[in-house]
């Protein structure tokens, strides 16, 4: 029942490529499905390329997308018809991004994304964005997803009912990202070297389950990052652990703290790199854990074309 | 110079209306861009419908592709090659949208924009959206700006050249929603029934002028509308007057009051309308006032297919 992912396609080939609703489609014998994006205006941000929200914005409508297009989708976000009777629900228990480059105004992406077992109680789900013209890849991600009852909020096994509809699209591949497992030094208010307070969800944040979506919390943590570093840097890769959800009426505090190997941020040409910490404020529960990467803006804007991955199969 | 705008179709053809790239085209002898969206799953709120904040963010889009597509779009977000010339840029100083339904994830909608003259120095831009499966409409706006000089932050009037550059896309109807004049009472802080207070813009809040980006201004208004509003009513219409522009380091201070003729917001069926006031905190300038209203959620949602306008020309 599982099978190795195929890359067939050594380099994207336009014409059977197009995607003529922007809907997306099934491809790699039905293991991968393939939608593509165009950057619009307000998906840019002052640096007038794509933010990183609007990219995983772009890896979540491709994860519903494929849910959808192989006939799961139940009556929920996401969920399958078995895990709806189950009241059931996926929820993000880590997401790795790395991006080389980011898109622009305009610029047409292709996004792939394809789901694996993790563990035995969990599923992982890679992403791959790529520029459509040149075929560069632009963007990899992994994340790491688990089930909780939505009437006890505990964490569930996955039911052997669920994963009877599930484990037949799910590839033998090792991660796009590797996982990255480095203990931080625990830090709070008082040690952290950048602390913001007072941020709180708006109406638009909250999603159909009346939680705040995962991609609103990117840019709280980013809203402690120090302004030289957000001025003078782009994020190059980012690792969230996510371990509580987060209400419309939350009050949350976003903890910033530039790790020792990275020269301070003083405007040095090497990465930079941070940690984060977004929580309920007064001392309250852990919402999100983060690590950023930074490199000097503009460092990648002139490279050359990145080579494909060779055939594995 | 000046024509008529013609609604050719009566009702849109599917065949002849796919816009394969997502990235739109110029209809009705010229005079019209437009363009088709599929509304993604992060474009929906905890209602599973499309916010006013994503139908506002297609009509910038379609603005600026307009503006692309006639070959007109300079350095600048929107500036003409002779804006350019003479820094100048476009700022917007009332928008005003009617929602008749809001689209749901996966529903395709097709935004047709054009511009017009208003008054001596300004230009309107009107747009339309519809349902491109029905046909129905579902938003009218219609926009009015003027030139400001970069340098001197001063409006400037429309110089010969840039006249020259955009006259002869302007056509000669009527505005797709009347303007709204009404005058309205005075009020601040202590006279406001909801105040909302220490909003500040995020760094993804910024658009490629270094400025909050007019769509954002929509979220902190809707921030100190009532709860029993937001909850149980849906926007049906929404008038903005931009006031003064907003940096990244205001603190804004966010004001509604219900008006009254609107039973108080009670759950009563009938509508509800506020007046809003989005300022600097301490007194400070205004920033945008509004007016929303609002009729209760689900009105519209089973209502029959509207009829499209008859040929005008």
């Amino acid at each position: 029942q599982w099978m190795m992912l195929e890359w067939k396609t050594k380099r994207p080939d336009m014409l059977s490529d197009l995607d003529p609703f922007g809907l997306g489609r099934i491809v790699e014998d039905g293991f991968v499905f393939r939608q593509n994006f165009s950057i619009r205006s307000y998906e840019i941000g002052a640096d007038r390329t794509a933010s990183v929200e609007t990219l995983m914005n772009h890896l979540q409508e491709t994860a519903l997308n494929h849910v959808k297009h192989v006939g799961l989708l139940g009556d929920g976000f996401g969920s399958t018809p078995e895990m709806c009777k189950k009241n059931l629900f996926w929820v993000v228990t880590k997401m790795q991004v790395l991006v080389d480059r980011y898109p622009t105004w305009g610029d047409m992406v292709q996004v792939d994304t394809w789901v694996a077992a993790s563990g035995k109680n969990g599923m992982r789900r890679d992403w791959m964005i790529r520029d459509c013209k040149t075929g560069e890849i632009l963007t990899r991600a992994s994340s790491n997803w688990v089930m909780m009852n939505k009437v006890t909020r505990r964490l569930s096994k996955i039911p052997d009912e669920v994963r009877a509809e599930i484990v037949q699209y799910f590839v033998d591949t090792p991660p796009l990202v590797d996982d990255d497992n480095i203990k931080l030094p625990k830090f709070d208010e008082k040690t952290a070297d950048h602390v913001r307070n007072g941020l709180t969800p708006k109406w638009s944040d909250l999603d159909v389950n009346q939680h705040v979506n995962n991609v609103k919390y990117v840019g709280w943590i980013l809203e402690s990052a120090p302004q030289p570093v957000v001025e003078n840097y782009e994020l190059a890769s980012m690792t969230l652990e996510y371990r509580r959800e987060c209400m419309k009426d939350s009050v949350l505090q976003s903890l910033t703290s530039l790790l020792s190997n990275n020269n301070g941020g003083t405007g040095d040409s090497s990465h930079v790199d941070c940690q984060h910490l977004l929580r309920l404020e007064g001392g309250g529960g852990e919402i999100v854990k983060g690590r950023t990467k930074w490199r000097p803006k503009y460092a990648n804007r002139f490279r050359g074309i990145e080579q494909f991955p060779t055939e594995s199969g």
